[in-house]
């Protein structure tokens, strides 16, 4: 599927992060799995992590909208874990073990070619996240993960979520470049498409394996820059 | 003269950056020369790469008061220049080398003991610039100058400059923690006061030859949490 649609001349490349470099469902089935073991809750600990990522968009959409105030993914996070824990076993579970899962989204395990990747990009390339997650949240995880960026650019900046176009004008406005200067990279078409709306140029790389080991990847949207299996393979076509 | 006055627990080291971790004056001299070896202009490099400097904190003070609006160090650093060249042979400079002498401020040296001690204090401590430096700027400099920082906080994310408060409060309010789990370092008092006041721990460095060889540094302020003759020292003491 790797291929140049166009030629990708930029000085920035942003990420997206959950999915797109960190693998977030075996990181958060593990974590759910390990307060499971000590509390002697059982249940379905990959569907359960599906769950409460389901829950994702649609909260975060209720920000966009303008339905919920602005607050913390952290906050959301929890959120979204007390409403998935209000019935079955995970009623079961405590304000210290939801807090510690809440924190489990700070350390998540980067996919195999996220490092090596991210590496090569970086030799001529500006890296940034800009993500979802808080500044602090994208902090810890790049230092627990190793990501070599050279800043950190959250929607927290913006005081909104993606796909809300302010999240996306924040790359050039704190970069002083113009939007083509910049390469979004995410595995979601969704989020490209925003971002190309903005101007920036944009990199698709599938993940089938973001929401467990039997999933698929999207198609790349209509009108992507580059598309390439994954990072490593990005760094050599741009 | 290192000592702990008090003991330091933190999570966050919040660094000054122009004077404290990389030598302006030295650079800014280099890359004047330059420019005027090139253009024919002939001067006192290091009195005008200090005549420059010397602008910085009534310029940025205007900004704090509200008497100019707040704009990005570059354009400040071209009004800067602007003044200082208005008239003396400087007034041969032109349009596009004064914004190749602005973008000087992306690519300054650090000190010898910077980044062997940003890299020591690293290992158990999350980095960050608190600078005037914008975005752009602060993550520029951290690449060239090879600063191991774990995100960039800018005083451009607050809308002014320090000594505003609300510069010091960016650290706590990104990055998750109390304020006393913040240690500003920096080798101006004044700086270091304003962080106390908004409750961060606060660690003093000396950096006799900021203006050049033949300076002094000032005393520690009164209060401040740790002095250390250098970032290695400072290592070894939190």
């Amino acid at each position: 599927m790797a291929g140049n649609v166009r030629p990708v001349d930029v000085e920035i490349i942003a990420f997206d992060v959950f999915g797109t470099l960190v693998d977030w469902h075996s990181s958060i089935t593990a974590a759910l799995a390990e307060v499971g073991a000590r509390t002697g809750i059982d249940a379905d600990w990959p569907a359960v992590a599906s769950a409460w990522r389901a829950r994702y968009r649609p909260t975060l959409g209720r920000v966009v909208a303008g339905d919920l105030p602005f607050q913390s993914l952290d906050d959301l996070h929890r959120m979204m874990l007390d409403e998935i824990a209000a019935d079955g076993p995970l009623q079961a579970l405590g304000g210290a073990d939801a807090d510690e899962l809440v924190r489990a989204w700070h350390r998540l395990t980067p996919w195999p070619d996220t490092v090596p990747g991210l590496t090569k990009l970086r030799e001529r390339h500006i890296l940034t996240p800009l993500s979802n997650g808080g500044m602090g949240l994208l902090t810890r995880l790049a230092r627990a993960a190793g990501l070599p960026f050279d800043c950190i650019l959250s929607a927290e900046l913006a005081g909104t979520y993606k796909p809300d176009p302010r999240v996306y004008r924040l790359v050039p406005r704190y970069l002083d470049v113009p939007p083509d200067r910049v390469l979004m990279v995410a595995c979601h078409p969704d989020d490209l498409e925003a971002a190309a709306r903005e101007g920036l140029r944009t990199g698709y790389i599938p993940r089938p394996r973001e929401w467990g080991p039997d999933g698929t990847a999207p198609p790349p949207p209509d009108h992507v820059d580059v598309a390439a299996d994954d990072l490593l393979s990005l760094a050599a076509l741009i």
